[in-house]
C-alpha cells in the first residue's frame, strides 16, 4: 500500500488533516487502531476556539457544528463568594468560543472522510514508523489479523500521548518537557440541562470545580480530586453535593441534578516533545504535547498543528519547496508554549495545590482579584482563552 | 512627653507621614533610633511611582525631586538575545516613573521636618509599644542615655521589618505570610554615568541582572547571586565581567565601568503581616510587609500606606469618626497583595531558580514572549510597574 501522507490516528488531528489534504488534492491514508464506534464515543474536549470553528467551516465540516454548537461569549469565575464574568467579545474585539463536543467533531469528519475522502482504516493498529529519516518512510500496522506496510512520502503521527509515532524519534534528538500535577479531574456527564448558560470556573477552599456542558440537554461537570483517585469511590450523590458546595450555589442560582451517565478521572499533565519533526515524520496534537484541561486548549492546539502542516505539505506538493515543512516544528512550538503557559497558569489560578503555603493561597486570590480589577489582565486571559493565532 | 501621633522610624514612611500630618495640622513626634547621617546615607530603593511623586509634590517635598529626578517612560527587558522595551505612557495613558533615590527623599523630608515640622528625634531608640489596645498607647524609648515615654493618641510603626512595633500585636491576632527566595541581589553603586537611559531587566541563563541608576552620574547595578553570598567574595572586575555577560552587551551597546563605591548583598523576601492595625497601633511600610525588590514596589507601598493613614487620622481628628481608621488595614492590604503578587511574578519572570525544571525554564521564556506579543499582557505589567492606585 502506498500514499503521499500516511496519518496515524483518527482523532480530531488526524481526521482534520486528512480533510484538509483531501481538499487540497493531496493523497492521504488514515490508520486508526480502534473501531469507529469507539472513536465516535470517546469523551474529550468540548470547547472550540474561534480559529478552530473557522477552520472546520472552511474545510466543509462546519454544517452541524453551526447548527448544534453553542456560541459562548464568556466564562464566569467564582472565588471567595464573588462572581466575575469575563466578556470575550468586549475584550477581544468580537471573538468567542463554541461548545461542540470533540466526539461530534470526529463524527462529522469521519462521515465526510468515508463519503468523499481517501482511505480511513479502523482497527488498523500502527506498530512502528520506519525510515523516518529516509525518503521513503513506512508505517507498519496490523489490520484484520495481518501485518501490513503503508509506504509514504510523509508520515504524520496523530496518535496521541501513548502512540508509537513519537518512539520513532531517536532519543538523542528528543527533548522532553514535563510536569505532572498532584491532582486530577473527576468528570461526569449528566442528562440534565446545564445549570448556567456559560462555563463556570470555581476556585474554592475545597478545590476547583467546573460547570460545563456538551449541549443544551447534557451537562459536563468536574471536581478537582487527588491524583490517582478512583472515580468509583465517589457516589453520585457525593459528587452533586460537592459540586454544590464548590460552585457556591445560592438563592438565585441552583445546580440542577440529573442521571450521571459517565464518571471518570482525568490525570493532569503538561508535556512537550521537541522537536515536532524528525526527517519525514511529523508529530501533531497529543503525540507532541499535552496540556492540563483547565484552559480547554488541547483540541485547539491539535487543530493549529494540522492547519500549519496541511499548508506546508500542500506547499511542498505544489512548489517542491520544503521551506514550510522545515519551519513546521518551530512554528507550532511557539503556539504550543503559549498554550502550555496559559494552561499552567489557569490551573494554578484555580486549583488548590496540596502543601500550598498561606502566602501562595493569598497570591492566588490576588491574581483572581487582579482579573476583576484590570481590563488589561482580563484581556490577556480572554485573548488566550479564545485562542492564539494559528502559525 | 505627649503627642497626638507617635511615629516610630524616620524612613520614608515615618517622615512622609509626619509631613502629611503637619500639613493637616495634626501633632506628631518622630522617633528614630539611628543618627541623621546614617538615615541620610542608607541605600534603598530608587524608583518612584507616579502616585508617589504626586504625593511628595503635593506635600511640598517635591522641589528637588522635580529638579534632579529622572523621568523614565519605560524599561527594557532582555532575554534570549532579544531586547524589548515596555513603553509606560503609551500603555497606561501617560503614566511614568521617576528615578530619585530613597536617600534623597529622606534628606528632603528631614530638612522640611526640622525646619517647620514637629519634633524629630534621632538616636531615640524605640524599646516597646505599650497599651496599644487602650486609649492611651505609649512608646517607651531610649534617648541620650535615659529611658523615656512618649504618650500618644495613636502610634504608627514605621520601623521596618526588624522594628519593635509589630511585636506589640499579640501573636494570637497575627497572621504572617512569608516566602524566602534561594537567591539575593549583589548590588553595587559605581561612579559612572549609566550605560542606558532606562532600567534594563535581563533574564540570562547565568541569572538575573539589572542595570539601574541613582542619577546621571551614578550607576546602580545588580546581579542575582545565591542566598547567603558574601559580597566580598566578588572582586570588582568579576562583577563587571558578569554584568557584561548577563546584560548581553553588543557592538552597539557597551557597559561603562567605573569605581565601585559600595557593594552589598540584599536578601529577597516576601512578607505580609495581617492585620496592619491593632487597637491604636498602626503598621506602615516594611514593618507590615516586604517585597522582593524586582518590581521596585517597597518604597511606593510604604507611601501608599501613610497616605491612607494620614487621611484616616486627619478625618478622625476633624470629625471624630474612626471609620477610615477602622478600614485602614483592609484598604492597604488590597494594594499590598497586588504589589506582593506583582513583585513575586517579576521575580519569577526574570530569575533563575535553582532546581527549576526544563519545563519551568520554557514557561519562563514563554511568559517573556507573551509580553512582547500581547499589548494586553504588556499593559498589565506597565500598570503594575507604574503603580496601583492608592486606597
Amino acid at each position: 500500500m502506498r500514499t503521499t501522507v500516511g496519518i496515524i490516528g483518527a482523532g480530531p488531528a488526524g481526521l482534520l488533516l486528512a480533510r484538509l489534504l483531501h481538499n487540497a488534492g493531496v493523497d492521504a491514508v488514515v490508520l486508526e487502531g480502534r473501531d469507529r464506534s469507539y472513536v465516535e464515543r470517546r469523551q474529550r474536549a468540548g470547547i472550540l476556539e474561534q480559529g478552530t470553528t473557522d477552520v472546520l467551516r472552511a474545510a466543509g465540516a462546519g454544517e452541524r457544528m453551526d447548527r448544534e454548537g453553542l456560541r459562548h461569549d464568556g466564562i464566569e469565575l467564582r472565588f471567595a463568594g464573588r462572581r466575575h464574568r469575563v466578556d470575550f467579545p468586549a475584550l477581544t474585539g468580537g471573538r468567542s468560543v463554541t461548545v461542540y463536543a470533540q466526539t461530534e467533531v470526529c463524527k462529522d469528519l469521519i462521515a465526510l472522510q468515508l463519503k468523499e475522502g481517501g482511505p480511513l482504516l479502523f482497527e488498523a493498529e500502527a506498530l512502528a514508523v520506519e525510515g523516518a529519516d529516509t525518503d521513503r518512510p513506512r508505517i507498519r500496522f496490523r489490520h484484520e489479523g495481518a501485518e501490513e506496510v503503508l509506504e509514504c512520502d510523509y508520515v504524520v503521527g496523530c496518535d496521541g500521548f501513548r502512540g508509537v509515532s513519537r518512539q520513532a524519534v531517536p532519543a538523542s534528538l528528543s527533548r522532553v518537557f514535563e510536569r505532572t500535577y498532584p491532582f486530577g479531574w473527576l468528570g461526569i456527564l449528566a442528562d440534565v440541562p446545564p445549570s448556567h448558560d456559560e462555563l463556570v470556573y470555581a476556585r474554592h477552599d475545597r478545590g476547583f470545580a467546573l460547570l460545563s456542558m456538551r449541549s443544551t440537554s447534557v451537562s459536563r461537570l468536574y471536581l478537582q480530586v487527588p491524583a490517582g483517585t478512583d472515580a468509583g469511590s465517589w457516589s453520585d450523590e457525593e459528587i452533586w453535593d460537592e459540586l454544590e458546595l464548590r460552585l457556591e450555589t445560592a438563592d438565585d442560582w441552583v445546580l440542577r441534578r440529573g442521571p450521571i451517565t459517565q464518571k471518570s478521572v482525568t490525570p493532569m499533565r503538561s508535556f512537550v516533545h521537541e522537536p515536532m519533526r524528525y526527517g519525514r515524520l511529523f508529530l501533531a496534537g497529543d503525540a507532541a504535547h499535552i496540556v492540563p484541561p483547565t484552559g480547554a486548549k488541547g483540541l485547539n492546539l491539535a487543530v493549529g498543528d494540522v492547519v500549519t502542516l496541511a499548508r506546508a505539505l500542500t506547499h511542498e506538493r505544489r512548489t517542491g519547496s520544503a521551506d514550510l515543512l522545515d519551519a513546521y516544528s518551530a512554528t507550532c512550538l511557539r503556539r504550543v508554549w503559549q498554550a502550555e503557559r496559559f494552561s499552567y497558569d489557569m490551573t494554578a489560578l484555580l486549583h488548590r495545590a496540596p502543601g500550598a503555603t498561606p502566602f501562595e493561597d493569598r497570591l492566588q486570590l490576588a491574581r483572581l482579584e487582579r482579573l476583576t480589577a484590570s481590563r488589561a489582565a482580563e484581556t490577556d486571559l480572554a485573548e488566550a482563552y479564545t485562542g492564539f493565532p494559528f502559525g
